[in-house]
């Protein structure tokens, strides 16, 4: 934990919500806080949703992006920069065929979320402290545990980085 | 607003939330409140996320499930049959390329949510009220209109009536 802490404080972009691949998949609690003592990050299965996604590919997934309070407001204000306390998550699950209804449908069209896949992601907005990483903390965990690859980490910044005209977030509210 | 009342209250399957087509798609403000004096439906777009899904052919469409309080209990505790009072809500968008992403990745993989379609359907659970369709009452909303179609509305109850074991609900819950 002391060690994740560091990566946190220090501004390094353990990953990122939206533009890259995860590895380690597999089922996670994602209804319990993955950080203790973090209260920012605490029953972010609760959040309010900003959007939906789907990535075909390595990734293979049907995913949610949801946010706290202070990232809802500004994704609905159509603020195109977030203020510190934002924090936005990204949760996916396996882009899974679903019998069941496409036997309603007649047809095979329907696709669920299956397993949980490709770890959750948090963004969290602190100008000051994740300065070096354009304001913003990025992070992973897989299995309920952070990912500690440092290449990962910054290969994560990188994918964010140039969507500077909308503070670095690749997902826009879906109405 | 008279006869879509005496629709609700009659127990007849305006629509299903899951297992049919949508007619008249367009853009619905889904951020307001869409049945004034209804509290139980208010404020849709501020519930939990139930699960997320894919519908390819003629809906075409990437979608979220939320819940109510009720329902999203219901949906955790892994119950089979919801309490009254349970709303669940559906809500799609065009299931759209992103080009932004997708060079990001570098190569075509990534879809994201386009303008909202097909309609934003609500089950509603009244045992006694909407007896005479499996204890639920079933809505669609296009362009924030209620849709009247009798036909329809009877067509979206019957697919939805096959899944007697998990009292008429699609979806299950993304953890």
């Amino acid at each position: 934990m002391k060690r994740f802490a560091s990566l946190m404080v220090g501004g390094v972009a353990l990953a990122c919500v939206f533009g890259c691949m995860a590895e380690r998949p597999g089922p996670v609690d994602q209804s319990v806080a993955l950080l203790s003592g973090d209260k920012l990050l605490a029953g972010y299965r609760d959040w309010r949703l900003v959007s939906v996604a789907h990535e075909e590919g390595d990734l293979d997934d049907i995913r949610a992006i949801v946010g706290n309070d202070v990232a809802i407001k500004s994704f609905r204000d159509g603020k195109t920069t977030f203020p510190d306390g934002a924090v936005i998550a990204r949760l996916a699950w396996r882009h899974t065929p679903s019998q069941e209804n496409n036997k309603v449908f007649g047809r095979a069209q329907s696709f669920v979320a299956g397993p949980p896949v490709n770890g959750i992601q948090f963004m969290v907005k602190d100008s000051k402290k994740y300065s070096a990483t354009g304001g913003w903390s990025f992070s992973q965990f897989d299995d309920g545990k952070p990912v500690l690859d440092a290449a990962k980490i910054q290969s994560c910044f990188h994918c964010h980085a140039p969507i500077k005209d909308r503070d670095l977030v690749f997902t826009r509210y879906a109405p």
